[in-house]
């Protein structure tokens, strides 16, 4: 990694340019995130009307600080953040976070200030990311670069975004599902900064996962393309891709002054370099948790044990919307599910597995799960149950099972209200172990399809590798 | 409305047979959850073994009740209900819940023993409901006859559904959305009482603002349609068909014993019928909730405004696929946006309007967001903007607007994390007045897709009026 991605990434030191005392200033909130996330660092607020910002010395500009400065935060306006990259270069800064909007995105005046903005960087020497960017977050540093109130919560998912706003809903939703993240980057303009540079950055910190990416176009497409096969072997990557409708072109062309491609190219280019493509910030989130939490799938064939029929229809649906498979049971997993489910009666034998009411016993469920489990031909195991005080769910075995098997096991948990505290702790057990809990069908249903997906690549290049193996035998 | 289905819905008495002290039993949750429910009438526990329970006297049987009985709760076995309905009969009941299971939903014998318990019903004059029903609720009378712990808020939703766990997946995003329901009801295995009934009777309740169906398959799909065209004039009808994929067929005919229609057959069906198809609990939830609270829109062309690009194209990627048409807007309207924007640069006219972060400040939003609202091609208006505590929302402009306007607004807020306090508080008002406030960006998108499809419904219908007046002009 360059001296300047790193630099941003992970600054020892950090300048608040533009820092104020005004609360509702962005030059406020940008600093007071700073000093409450933690960040363990030197912070060094710089404005020249004021000595002293939030109980820290202030100094009137960046060479006064006399001290290398790895990140320069600049929550000045479009023009003064050019003159400041000049400065940053003797004050031997790093990297620079551009916050100002006004450049390529209000049109052709615009676009010139963004030349000359990038022109500066390059003369300077230092990684630019933005302008027009919400900043960025690193959780295990811990850094709050940005101008948003974020509750922290370090977890196994990199961020990387090209909307603040979906961003935020992306951020929101992992927050509801009890999945924290490593990184949380908004790449603005992508004037220098783009994705082809911060996928790999990110996905070489071992604390990463799981990549997720909000993405409305890029003009670096053969970089990123690259940077996600680099990456995908080592973290799953997966992509919410803006401006997939008629007429989106224009949209994205107005919103960052970028360039989106066809839907139908970009569809097939993300799927070449194995990238799952999602359509919702809330698939995004589902898919992203289960991916980190799972062990890598070996393949992608799903096996569904249920006491709810249609619970598992509304997940048959969506899966078959996606051409997810599901495992088509053996004769022999049959004759052992046969002896599980003993004298309950009127059960009918298939995929996904029907236990109606008897699938409220814990221990009948268990038994029923480890022989769906188990089988050769499932390599993905989704267990739904109830949530009700009078039935006790099957949360040992479900983590027994994971640990047998080494298959991802996930849980979908019919609830009609919120969760109790204690069924909120058994959640977050559950997931501490490894084993995802969703709170809807689809939210299941998407998660499921993503592993699917995952596998079934996986097995692809197994068999690959496989046959390229037995080539060389003699 | 027959007295049987009365009865049902909105009972005086109610009888629970096979009420037990004993915690965890089918009959103690059905009697707890009725009084905790809080249920207004008499309550008569029937239990040959217990004098008293749950603090009431108990009843050997119905017939010693000596008054007459409206609802009886039958928590006894597949047999011992076919039984009950005889004496049902002679204790003078209306309607009777069957929540057994072991019928058609097990294979024949469970067929043969269902054909018996739907005779004994029809004999006994009384409505049944079920079997393998997990009950209902009417949350105007109150009326908790389920044996989930319902946490019942009163509302605008009449949900119906083929499946307790789905239906439970509905009702939890219900809450989650702060939309109460009026009814819940589990149809189980319809022998009897089927959508065809319900469908007329809930909407007959001015409670109701929306129907909202879980649906696999019925038998009786002329009588479904025929109410779906009867109630759609007064109450919009919002369907999530479970078993579309393929293979599906299958999958339906083991659950509730029912036969599924051809995928494509039920969505022309449920179309012509002017009722609203969706894909997941989360997209009936959310649509339920727009339709309720919102005004009937008088066409389909949706307005937005937004400071966030990325939001509004991820919103406007799902309309595209959905073909909801955005406003085209007029020379005029673009006029008079111009006006309203005044000084603010660089911002692109279009639609949607992405103010970008001058539309952060409310005042500034609100001039701008009735421009739009105002412009007669604009029939559903959807304001995006962001929850950051520097900067106070339009609330008050918009809760005008509808005012003024008297079409459809809905809210949906950027926000990284759980609301705090005052924001749920603002979000409640905000949803008192009649403007729905959504928290992801695809949850908009359905809420407005839904209202848009209706609007188109009833312009087509407007149209054809006119054209019908027209012709009837000299």
């Amino acid at each position: 990694m360059n001296r300047g991605i790193q630099a941003l990434l992970t600054p020892r030191t950090v300048a608040v340019v533009g820092a104020t005392p005004e609360p509702g200033k962005l030059g406020y909130s940008v600093c007071e995130n700073l000093l409450r996330g933690g960040f363990p660092g030197e912070v060094y607020p710089v404005n020249p009307r004021h000595r002293e910002i939030m109980g820290l010395r202030a100094y009137p500009s960046v060479e006064h600080i006399g001290r290398p400065v790895d990140l320069v935060l600049s929550a000045v306006g479009a023009r003064a953040t050019i003159d400041l990259l000049e400065r940053c270069s003797r004050a031997g800064a790093g990297a620079v976070v551009a916050y100002a909007a006004g450049f390529r995105e209000m049109g052709e005046t615009g676009a010139r200030l963004e030349e000359e903005l990038g022109a500066a960087a390059d003369r300077a020497g230092v990684c630019l990311l933005g302008p027009n960017t919400p900043g960025l977050i690193n959780a295990g540093r811990p850094l709050n670069a940005t101008f948003f109130p974020f509750r922290v919560e370090p977890g196994p998912v990199a961020v990387i975004t090209q909307s603040g706003g979906v961003g935020g809903a992306i951020y929101r939703k992992l927050l509801e599902e009890e999945t924290g993240v490593a990184y949380w980057i908004g790449v603005g303009n992508r004037t220098r900064t783009d994705f082809a540079d911060l996928v790999p950055a990110v996905a070489a910190d071992p604390a990463v996962r799981v990549v997720a990416l909000y993405l409305e176009g890029t003009e670096r497409g053969r970089g990123l393309v690259a940077a996600l096969r680099a990456v995908e072997g080592r973290a799953p990557v997966v992509v919410l891709k803006g401006g997939r409708g008629e007429g989106a072109d224009s949209l994205t062309l107005g919103h960052t002054g970028s360039l989106a491609g066809e839907a139908a190219v970009v569809r097939g280019v993300l799927r070449q370099a194995r990238a799952i493509q999602v359509a919702t910030p809330t698939e995004l989130a589902c898919a992203a948790k289960a991916l980190a939490l799972c062990p890598e799938p070996a393949g992608g064939r799903v096996g569904i044990l249920t006491p709810s029929g249609g619970g598992s229809i509304v997940i048959h649906d969506l899966l078959a919307e996606w051409e997810t498979p599901l495992a088509d049971l053996s004769a022999d997993t049959y004759r052992k599910l046969r002896e599980a489910l003993g004298r309950a009666q009127g059960i009918v034998l298939k995929n996904p597995l029907d236990l109606t009411t008897s699938g409220f016993d814990a221990q009948f469920y268990g038994r029923v799960a480890r022989r769906m489990a188990e089988a050769p031909e499932v390599d993905i195991f989704l267990a739904v149950f109830l949530i009700h005080k009078d039935f006790p769910p099957p949360d040992r075995d479900l983590v027994e099972l994971l640990r047998i098997t080494g298959k991802p096991v996930l849980a979908y948990w019919i609830a009609i209200d919120r969760l109790s505290p204690e069924d909120q702790a058994r959640r977050r057990a559950l997931e501490a172990e490894g084993i995802p809990v969703f709170l809807l069908p689809e939210e299941a249903a998407w998660a499921v399809r993503s592993l699917s997906l995952r596998g079934r690549w996986r097995a692809g290049r197994a068999n690959r590798l496989d046959k390229g193996l037995s080539g060389q035998a003699p």
